[in-house]
C-alpha cells in the first residue's frame, strides 16, 4: 500500500501540466515572468510535437499532484550529452528532500536511455548558492567558469555528472 | 571604383541564400549532412520569423557572390553575450583572409549593437586543430573544455573575445 503523502514519478505529459509547471516555477519567487513563460512553453512544445521536441519531463507526485518536475533532453549534436534545462520543487514541498530524489530519478532515466553525462548550469550570483550547493551535494562536478556570461558580473557555472 | 574581387559585406538575408549556405557548408567536406541541413535551416528560420528568429547573418561577397558567412545571435536569457553559430568560408576561396576579415566585421556588428562578448565553440578532435588555432589567432581565449562532451573522446572547447 502506497502511503497518502509518497513520491511518485511520471514521465507522461499532460495538458494540465502547463499551468501547473507555471505555478511551480512561480510559486519559487526565484523566476522572473519570462523564465516562467519560457517554463511553461516547453511544456507546451511538448505536448505539440512529442518526443520530437527534445524534451522530457519527469514530474514528481504526491498523492496525484505534481509538486516538481525535471525537463531534460539530449543535447542537439551530441551522443549522450544529456542538458538539465528546469528542475523546480514548489515553494509549498521544499525541504523535503524532493529535489534530491527528483534529480536521482532524472539520473536514472537518463543513464537507461544510454546517457553518459548530465550537464546543468546555473548563475554564479549569491542568490543561487543553495542552487550550487544543490549540485555539489548531488554528486556534480563543476566544469567550467564562464565570467560575465549572463550579464556583467553574472558568471554561467557548469555542472557535470558522468553516468558512466 | 570597387575591385570586381574585392570584398563586401551584407547582413540583409534573401531567399536564394539558404542554398548558397547549403552550398559552402557542403563545400568544405567539413560537415556531416545533417549539420549541412541545421545551417540551412537556421537562414530558413531567418526568412520566415525575421529577427524574431534571433539568427544574424552576414555575407562575405565577392562580386556579387557570397563566398563565406557567419550566423550568429544574442544568447537567449544573457545580456551583450553573443553565440557565433556559423563562420564558413567556401572551400574555393579559403587560404585569402577571408574568414579573418568575416569574423572581424562579425564582431563590429555585435559591439554595434551592445554585445559585450563573443562566444564560439569548437571540438577539440584532430581535425579542428584549424579551427581552434584561427579562434586563438583572431584574439579569442580559451575560456573552458567540456570534456566527452560531443562524444567519448571529443570533448568541447569554448572560447570567448571580450568587447569591451
Amino acid at each position: 500500500m502506497t502511503r497518502p503523502d509518497a513520491l511518485t514519478f511520471r514521465e507522461e505529459v499532460r495538458p494540465g501540466d502547463a499551468a501547473r509547471v507555471g505555478e511551480i516555477v512561480s510559486s519559487t519567487g526565484f523566476f522572473h515572468d519570462h523564465e516562467v513563460a519560457v517554463a511553461v512553453e516547453l511544456v507546451e512544445e511538448r505536448l505539440r510535437d512529442g518526443m520530437g521536441s527534445g524534451y522530457l519531463f519527469l514530474f514528481a507526485e504526491r498523492d496525484g499532484l505534481a509538486v516538481g518536475y525535471s525537463c531534460y533532453g539530449e543535447i542537439a549534436c551530441t551522443r549522450g550529452s544529456y542538458d538539465l534545462y528546469w528542475i523546480v520543487v514548489h515553494q509549498d514541498c521544499r525541504g523535503q528532500g524532493i529535489g534530491g530524489r527528483l534529480l536521482r530519478a532524472t539520473e536514472e532515466r537518463i543513464a537507461a536511455a544510454g546517457g553518459r553525462a548530465v550537464w546543468v548550469e546555473t548563475s554564479g550570483r549569491p542568490q543561487y548558492r543553495p542552487t550550487r550547493e544543490f549540485y555539489l551535494r548531488s554528486g556534480y562536478a563543476q566544469e567550467a567558469v564562464m565570467r560575465d556570461f549572463y550579464d556583467a558580473g553574472d558568471d554561467k557555472v557548469l555542472y557535470v555528472k558522468r553516468l558512466r
